[in-house]
């Protein structure tokens, strides 16, 4: 039994859609949430400005006592995640990538699959190396999707300037006859479905997210380090008062937050 | 006389629009640029946040020993100007809404004028304040735009995307009758052909770019500070290798710079 809370942290407000996904499979477990509003996006930056973001925020989550971390950010996840365990080799850090790679796998049935992401995740190879690994047939067709996280955060989550862009984005892999999709960038499930519709019901979208939520249960469950309080706290922190955090809190989890407004360039 | 450089900063590679102005303009003049890549964009971010990432590039920009600076950023002129005269008095720094807004009451002939930009500069109501001033009953349209910084960013700059996006910010500005738009961020110079097309030749875009060069000519006439250097050199820095850097340095300067990176945070 551990009941320190999960550290989970993400680029800005994208992260929340897995912070959902734990609050649903892990809801007795306390949250602490850090979103670097202030230094957001990170998809268009490079992995060595990445990594340095990214430890400045695990140095801050230590403050916090999590009992372990989710990098809830695709971006960070593909380009940071093998420096982060050596800088922190006694924290169970949890990335979003391998959760994509499995799901992807097990839902394509003839082996054509479709990456999307930031520049910076895409450039990475991360999710072609995980599923070349395992599945070294497989076909895969990488896209770079910049526009959507801001599509996302103006909330032309479902217009025509939307649709338009996805099928600039997708029409290529859709004609080379992908049947999976992974929504390699936690921004990305908020246009699920603008992408639904463009890309056709035969097509299925994976979203890393639930899968995560639900490696990070059985990783507590087997280290005996679930919590056992009544009902999980969550505690939000963000680098910026940005109106994007309160919009999508309430957007996603139907619910208002409070965040504390962090100096992260200092850890 | 005056031979130290004069600086510049943006939150990105925007500011490159009024760099080449600089050069135009002052051609014996040497430049320092810095452009704060790692943590660009601005446009999204609170006052307070802009104010103290201005605040560290204005103290990196006076280890280089400029003779001045221009705030090539609309965001961070209209949001942090005030709070950085104070905290720099003996520094001349020049921002980029004044000459906008000049520019703007210039060209208007039926004093309905239309202002583009971030959402922070939208929010600040600095152009307003600057036209209100001098010219009370011009009507004014504000309409923050901020995808067409990542259009620029992502060279979608005359697609169908850019089109649709373009109506959708501005039908209504148009629809009330407004003969000049301000293009109030840098990186909107880089879609003027697109908007340009879709407002129609009847509509005067201001680029307030040229006329705040022109106030930098003045005042070093004024105070006798000009360089008589034979060929002013340009230094660039930024905050992170991105693309972007490169990518528009090329585009727009038709030429190649290397930029150097520096910590920001440090300052």
């Amino acid at each position: 039994m551990d009941n320190r809370p999960i550290g989970l942290f993400d680029s800005g407000v994208g992260g929340l859609t897995v912070a959902k996904q734990v609050m649903k499979v892990l809801p007795h477990e306390d949250i602490v949430y850090f979103g670097d509003t202030a230094r957001v996006p990170y998809g268009s930056k490079t992995k060595e400005t990445v990594t340095k973001f990214s430890e400045q925020i695990i140095r801050f989550l230590l403050t916090k006592d999590v009992k372990a971390i989710i990098i809830a950010c695709n971006t960070a996840s593909a380009n940071s995640y093998h420096d982060l365990i050596r800088t922190f080799p006694e924290m169970p850090i949890f990335e979003v990538i391998t959760a994509g790679v499995e799901s992807c796998i097990a839902a394509t049935k003839n082996k054509k699959v479709g990456i999307t992401g930031t520049q910076a995740t895409v450039r990475s190879g991360a999710y072609e190396l995980g599923i070349k690994q395992r599945v070294p047939d497989m076909r895969i067709y990488a896209q770079a999707c910049p526009l959507f996280v801001n599509l996302a955060e103006e909330g032309w989550t479902d217009n025509e300037v939307a649709r338009l862009t996805a099928h600039i984005y997708l029409d290529d892999m859709l004609a080379q006859g992908v049947d999976t999709i992974v929504l390699g960038c936690t921004h990305y499930p908020l246009l699920k479905r603008c992408i639904s519709g463009v890309v056709g019901e035969k097509v299925t979208l994976v979203d890393p997210a639930k899968a995560t939520a639900l490696k990070m249960k059985k990783f507590l469950e087997q280290n005996d380090m679930l919590s056992d309080t009544e009902e999980g706290r969550n505690t939000f922190y963000v680098s910026d008062h940005t109106p994007s955090f309160d919009n999508l809190c309430e957007r996603l989890l139907k619910t208002h937050y409070t965040a504390e407004k962090i100096d992260i360039e200092k850890y």
